[in-house]
């Protein structure tokens, strides 16, 4: 369980300086546990706390520190963060360095050694929210001539150093130990641990190994790697570049991750809120407030021309003051039918559930249940305002009734089609569907929900 | 890959009966690959295809359909699906007889052997949406006092029916098999195949062992494996009952299944629309009207109250018009702030990033960040009321520009407010923060819109 009560026993071991305490704390406790302690120390004191443990250890409660907890301990330590950055695991240390300014990243790399150093300068070049730079290079392999004994024996030897080791890949022998920079092995095909436990001690892995590899290729967006991983319940998938050479391997973990991630964005993108990295409640005031601000302020540019529709009408109103009454709740209408629909849509698109070509389909669907939300909504509005009405002159109840349902008929079959509608064209387009947030389709209906009502109200009352 | 291209290939074999070729097409493709083109067969003709491979194949593909699908395929052929049932894996299973008629399922349970009945009627009692619902019983498991080569040896009979062998769960010997309805035997510990493989070959399972074990309650919510699992990133996680007996496993092939599963209900919550499981597009029409429709409609009743809040004002309106103009673009801004603040609040609220007992630092926040958004908002409303505004007397303009601004302020921080704050009452209150929707909270903001900016208009103006 995570358990937030190990503070007070560290605060101890560390004003009397047990290093010995320290240290079998931290070995012995999951990184995550001693991380969950950590919130209340100091940079200097982290240091403090973790060094007298292994190395390794170290780098791994490092990795899970949240990262701008990471970057102000590099900035407390320099010198000390430059022996843990060698067993740090590929990618976490990959993310972590296209974070610290580019003067704090030359720097630590100095501290690396040579092919390490390469291999990072390549993953951090690697374009963002791609699966290259989501992936992690210390994978398990195996040339395929081995028996499953002297396999097993050579991944003893791995197995401290990879990330995994449960699916191993098999590469292409012909290619000796390459060099970073010249052209990966191929991947030939790939053995579970599991297989390999399982199989007879002088079977050839060749013989053993499934070559019916599902990979990614390392500019795939890394959404892809979820859906994947979710569609076959693997561990672990690999990354090839377009010859099929293995680059490296995205694990389960970093999809768990990605997963939660996408999903907290598409929520705020969804309200129309501007992706916020992290802990919302963290999160610096500025950055909050510009995601936050700039949507508001398109919003109510967009929004403006309410007043431009409504001063249309102002003699209609002027006339008859209670058809205004109306105009709220015909506006709310639009705005709720489509964010239902413009939310489904999203949601759909970006699980690959519907595509842009089925959007005949999701036409029809969506015309059929806009009009059957319609209905029903409409025959409410016409009993609601033909039994109470208050302030409206009774000979006015009948086409108030009238104008009050037929509106909401139109408007909410109107906000069902544009909520539908906006979202594939906009990802037809080349976009992201996720800009037809809510607010958006909400501030779009409710200018034509004006001209909606009083277009009608005009024939039944003038 | 994905790859829909075998259908034609499948259809062919199955004009041939080709059966030879079916049953290695079935052995060699991933399970996901199958029934990905399996899509456009019969649930007769789907049987015939599966029926040549191994049962356990059969089971594995047969797991892969969703759920609806294996509800009609029981119904094609109840008997043979019979011998199915016992190579499925637990929490498969238990998922599906779960959803069939109780008349189906107590046909089916007689198929099974007994101790698998007894099995499946336990896990079938627990409560949905739970972690006991969600975990498999088929783990590996060791005593304690084996050596490590031992322990493997006994693996390689575990491993083909277990769901996972790369953590192995250390039991109590004390008690001997147990039958299942004794109680379950004591966690001890836990050992990664990994740290198995890498031990010295006469090293103890109990030295081996690691005995700080993170692991859930079988009433846990199921969401509680899901951030637990990307906490520290397990592949898999123990469930026990009170007395830390063991249960069974939860898997990460499950936590990624049930992560999506939460986004896309908590997007459709935030977007008004009652959780539509599965895909939206094949959802029956029926259920998804009812999803949208219920909400539209108590929407819709609660939007009424702003009929009433303007016809309170009408003898305003009716004098100065041009006031009404005004009431689209106020409630815009409630309701466009209050959804920002609200869909906040509930992820952080889901994520555990947020308490409700941090309610007063979340207060703080949003009452500056609320006053930070609504004063860039209120002076773009000043100067665009002040420098355009058609339709309206030149004497009135001065007061409207500061009713619009005043307004503008007064909404947004009250949006703010009421978006923060009442997520956190209903997580208080013991509620589902996500039933304060981005919808709902606009609808509150609406009402109280109309009521501030009128007050506000009264005094400048009457």
């Amino acid at each position: 369980m995570p358990d937030p009560l190990f503070g007070p026993e560290i605060r101890l071991m560390l004003a009397d300086e047990d290093t010995a305490g320290l240290r079998s704390l931290c070995e012995e406790l999951h990184p995550a546990t001693i991380v969950a302690a950590l919130d209340e120390f100091t940079q200097e004191e982290i240091w403090s706390i973790i060094t007298p443990a292994d190395i390794r250890i170290q780098a791994a409660i490092f990795e899970y520190l949240p990262l701008p907890r990471q970057i102000l301990m590099i900035e407390a330590a320099r010198p000390q963060f430059g022996k843990l950055i060698g067993k740090m695991s590929h990618d976490d240390r990959v993310e972590l360095l296209r974070r610290v300014p580019t003067k704090v990243r030359e720097s630590l790399l100095r501290l690396v050694d040579d092919a390490d150093r390469k291999d990072i300068a390549t993953l951090v070049e690697l374009q963002e929210n791609t699966v290259g730079a989501l992936m992690t290079t210390d994978y398990a392999w195996l040339p395929p001539g081995m028996t499953a004994v002297e396999a097993i024996d050579q991944l003893r030897q791995q197995a401290p150093d990879r990330e995994t080791i449960y699916y191993i890949y098999v590469l292409d022998e012909a290619k000796k130990r390459a060099e970073v920079s010249l052209a990966p092995r191929r991947l030939l095909g790939v053995i579970s641990l599991r297989d390999l436990i399982l199989a007879p001690r002088h079977a050839v892995v060749r013989d053993l190994m499934s070559e019916e590899v599902v990979s990614l290729n390392f500019t795939d967006e890394s959404a892809k790697a979820g859906q994947l991983l979710a569609r076959y319940d693997f561990i672990a998938v690999p990354v090839v570049d377009e010859h099929g050479g293995m680059l490296g391997i995205v694990t389960h973990d970093d999809v768990i991750d990605i997963l939660t991630e996408e999903a907290t964005e598409d929520l705020q993108r969804q309200a129309g809120v501007s992706p916020i990295e992290g802990n919302y409640i963290e999160a610096p005031f500025l950055t909050v407030w510009i995601g936050r601000g700039k949507w508001l302020a398109l919003l109510f540019i967009m929004q403006t021309l309410t007043i431009n529709a409504m001063e249309h009408y102002q003699d209609q109103m002027a006339t008859l003051v209670f058809l205004t009454f109306f105009i709220p709740l015909c506006n709310s209408v639009g705005g709720n039918a489509g964010s239902q629909a413009a939310t489904l849509i999203t949601r759909s698109l970006s699980l690959g559930q519907v595509k842009v070509s089925d959007w005949f389909h999701v036409l029809r669907r969506e015309v059929l249940m806009g009009m059957a939300l319609a209905v029903a909504l409409g025959l409410f509005a016409l009993v609601r305002t033909y039994l109470y009405s208050p302030g409206v002159p009774l000979e006015y109840v009948k086409p108030l009734a009238v104008t009050a349902s037929l509106s909401v008929v139109c408007i909410c079959l109107w906000g069902t089609l544009i909520g539908s509608m906006l979202p594939l064209f906009i990802k037809w387009r080349g976009g992201d569907p996720a800009l037809m947030s809510s607010p958006f389709i909400a501030t779009l209906s409710d200018v034509s929900g004006i001209v909606i009502f009083f277009s009608i109200a005009k024939v039944l009352f003038f």
